[in-house]
């Protein structure tokens, strides 16, 4: 398996992706390869400071563009061909590698997954999916912002494709669905999610639990919520914040109080870096987004993600999947 | 001034609301009287639990229907004449007390506040205000779930009524305007969002900041955000939510390790309780919407809020300012 890794993605590319991708060579099982797509003096560079990398694992493909974060995505995809956002999606397209990670802009990856990998036959709107950590585990929300403007039928969608993620990666065997809504009663939310939950209760081959709030998100009422990637994409950034507030607000105290705690369990379960990115679901192909601020961590872990997406063949199960639901405006 | 409560609304009614009602009167500033609406006995023997209740202060007006958390909002204030919610608003819209609180249902309370007291000229849709706790101090968010399936022109109606309610009620003479977005760009958004913000730039009465990530929502960027009640009902629940997650992972791990720490200041900073309720703005009349689970400081605090409400003539203010604005589809 080889999966091709976006060297110039992240805030401190291409440090943070060569000390995570050695790590992953080094901690995790699997039998896989690494490309690391980017400009190759800087990627060789860094590797020289891993003289206990496993050179023979690692294969680097100059790529001497790269896409900013502000660019318009379908617009840098076009005129950045030597970019290493395009050239990772167009070695999966040919078949040289098997997944592609990015932390570079997420409009670009999507928009290049999009035109180079293209959605699968049934697919509408592919999806990113983001777990969220929750009181007793985590949840799959999905979408987390690759879709606006959605229709009923593309969060039918959206649920089929988080079943398939969180069977194949998370390992639940039936994977409960809620809808993000305001209320818990069916006749409860905006003109989109009085459809989506008539859609979705009528499928036989979802188990959809029914309307779930914001207050149940974090309860494990479901393990895939599914939402129009508007407030899917607001909800995932508001948690990051205000997990980030919270904690703060606790190290004060503790500081003042001249306290020692030992908060690192609670630091690793709020932390997103320990789920290794989020998958965009629904394409010909494994990629997976990662977080511009990533550490070497969640670049790992993204690589571990990216291994189990290819090995438990997400992409054939969607496929098969939405093939059978024929899911229909 | 003469407030009136709703003494059946809470979970715990009406012993929540008497003892916030006797806290307010022997605790708050201001020369107000409290009309304690709802059944008379019940909230007569709540009463005599509290010898030092400044009797003169308060009056009963007896209503002994109530209108439960599942019933139909609109079905029960036609087929509940009698029920605390429509006796406390009938009592306001004909002049004999100046602001009414509740802690029953939301949908109800909302419903009778439009039928009773009608919104204002120019206000198409009135909308929930929720204050949340910020970094440094605290955003008053509308719609928070009055409104679902707005249009933009509604957005820039809720910005102009948050606008009065944060320079009356927060202090804030210029309060600056945010609009709840995926991207900071004003090209970023769902149709509403993209054409909401075209409408709030155009605005000259506003004080308009741009979008608002997600992430930006507690940094203090802004004063107000506006949003479709949808995301901003879904927000808020999330919000409370996570907040009693977070601080619960953190009291676990400090029982664990046995170790000793004042958390009652960080408490204080998320608990929703310390904002009194949320005013439903835009109606011809003060309506304060609080918890079904509030307590009595809640109450209490709601109590403070709507005293402040009369006394700064929001409702005028919001009049006058809506009439100027002539909002526009």
């Amino acid at each position: 398996m080889r999966i091709a890794l976006d060297a110039m993605g992240s805030d401190r590319a291409p440090a943070i992706e060569v000390e995570g991708a050695v790590g992953a060579l080094l901690s995790l099982d699997g039998d896989f390869q690494l490309v690391l797509v980017g400009d190759q003096p800087r990627i060789e560079a860094e590797l020289a400071r891993f003289p206990e990398a496993p050179r023979e694992r690692i294969e680097i493909v100059h790529a001497p563009q790269r896409i900013e974060m502000g660019e318009p995505p379908a617009q840098a995809i076009r005129r950045k061909p030597d970019s290493s956002i395009v050239v990772g999606l167009a070695l999966q397209k040919q078949g040289e590698v098997d997944a592609f990670i990015s932390a570079g802009s997420t409009g670009a990856v999507m928009a290049g997954s999009l035109v180079l990998l293209r959605p699968l036959p049934g697919v509408d709107r592919p999806a990113i999916g983001a777990l969220l950590p929750t009181r007793h585990g985590r949840i799959l929300l999905l979408d987390a912002g690759a879709n606006i403007d959605t229709r009923p039928h593309h969060l039918v969608q959206f649920a089929h494709l988080g079943t398939i993620y969180a069977r194949n990666l998370m390992g639940i065997e039936e994977p409960r669905v809620g809808l993000l809504n305001i209320g818990e009663e069916p006749e409860k939310g905006d003109e989109r999610a009085l459809e989506a939950h008539r859609l979705l209760a009528a499928s036989t081959s979802l188990h959809f639990v029914g309307n779930i709030e914001g207050r149940d998100i974090i309860e494990d009422k479901c393990d895939v919520v599914v939402c129009d990637g508007f407030v899917g994409n607001v909800l995932l950034k508001f948690y990051e914040s205000v997990a980030t507030f919270i904690v703060g607000l606790f190290r004060a105290e503790l500081e003042a109080a001249n306290a020692d705690l030992d908060i690192s369990r609670i630091i690793q379960v709020l932390d997103y870096t320990e789920y290794g990115g989020a998958p965009l679901l629904g394409v010909n192909g494994v990629t997976i987004i990662c977080h511009g601020g990533s550490p070497p961590r969640a670049v790992r872990n993204a690589i571990r993600v990216a291994v189990q997406a290819v090995e438990s063949q997400v992409v054939a199960h969607i496929q098969t999947r939405l093939a059978a639901a024929q899911p229909n405006p």
